[in-house]
């Protein structure tokens, strides 16, 4: 059986590095419908993988299914990321197909090239809406409420506007009052989980003496890497 | 006479906080010519205006023509960056016509769209050979000697070999030997600005209470502003 790449091992050891602490976000480059690039930065959520096949992780993420980013993936579902650990100073460039998961009750669009783990998974009968709704619990109830915000990106008339909207939303078996659930109902309707199957990713040690570089392509279910001028 | 605009105050009121020291790099966005996106870490080297014209500031970068990311700009010169100052978490996001000004002794690609402010720059004579020059001198000795190595992301049989690349390098007026004078010349030809003519800027300011966020967007020689949800 293929082993897990030796990035992600990489990848693991410095999110759990105490001088990496919080920095559970990276920047995402994606296309628009126009052919312009764009980059935002996106939270991270965790690294799963199909049973019984470690070489084939993906990489989880959260978003609002209302973002422009969302329209870009869908237009375009391929992306890369980059994610530069400060504390440690490692970097890690990772790109591929990338596909959104939205609430069964949004209108679903078509869901863009097939991907070998995303595959995988589905052949396997993964559960993505207990996925999705597990990650939107583990949030920090401030974090929670920020998907029952108006779309982002849209327009106010003052910034005061924004001292009106929720503050704080429960996790699903702690919702009290109607208004309760009826924030959380419209909260999960909005979050979506954006997943990226990488197939090249490309790690730079930065802090390391000498500087490493190392580059990891994916062919077929086989990795291979190499090592590259930093 | 239009004046600076505001994001361009609140980048560089951002730049100046110590909280925000040695933050000096963003992720930058471009396309590939198979319309694929990437991101990478690039310098920030300084913002500069064509003469009586405070409203068109450009953002300077540095970069090495040897690097894929100068190929891409060259097919698609429109790029987008995100600047996530993490002391005061301000997040700025610039998009805009890219120019990339090399040596004049490398083949200089076709330079792409037209754009205000570098044409406006050109139109006054700026002279970008004294500015790239300057630009490199200015570079602390470990980095100048960056651009004599190996182009990025070449294949190498070790990670050792890097211990015999250059480890610094002077700056122009204190060149001594020959070979110091050689190893100057190769960097210096392979040393790149990277020249971004704003027109879009969104600018989040995390760390406000409530969050703010404005868009800031060029028409012509007239910049807008509107509040819009963080």
């Amino acid at each position: 059986m293929a082993s897990k790449p030796r990035w992600r091992s990489g990848l693991e050891n410095a999110m759990a590095l105490p001088e990496n602490k919080g920095q559970m976000q990276y920047q995402l480059a994606t296309v628009d419908t126009s052919g312009r690039p764009h980059v935002r930065t996106v939270g991270f959520s965790s690294i799963i993988e199909p049973a019984e096949h470690p070489h084939l992780p993906v990489l989880i993420g959260i978003t609002d299914v209302r973002t422009p980013k969302v329209t870009d993936m869908r237009a375009n579902p391929y992306v890369e990321l980059c994610w530069f650990l400060t504390g440690s100073k490692d970097q890690f460039r990772i790109s591929g197909p990338v596909r959104i998961i939205p609430s069964p009750h949004v209108e679903s669009a078509a869901q863009g090239e097939s991907t070998l783990a995303l595959d995988k998974l589905s052949e396997q009968g993964f559960d993505w809406e207990k996925k999705r709704v597990a990650a939107f619990d583990s949030l920090p109830p401030f974090m929670r409420a920020l998907w029952c915000k108006p779309p982002q990106g849209s327009t106010i008339g003052s910034y005061e506007v924004a001292n009106e909207w929720l503050k704080t939303l429960s996790k699903s078996n702690q919702l009290e009052s109607e208004e309760d659930k009826q924030n959380f109902e419209l909260a999960l309707r909005n979050f979506a989980l954006l997943v990226i199957d990488p197939i090249h990713v490309d790690w730079v040690e930065a802090a390391a003496s000498p500087q490493r570089r190392t580059k990891f392509m994916r062919n077929g279910e086989d990795w291979s890497e190499e090592f590259v001028v930093p």
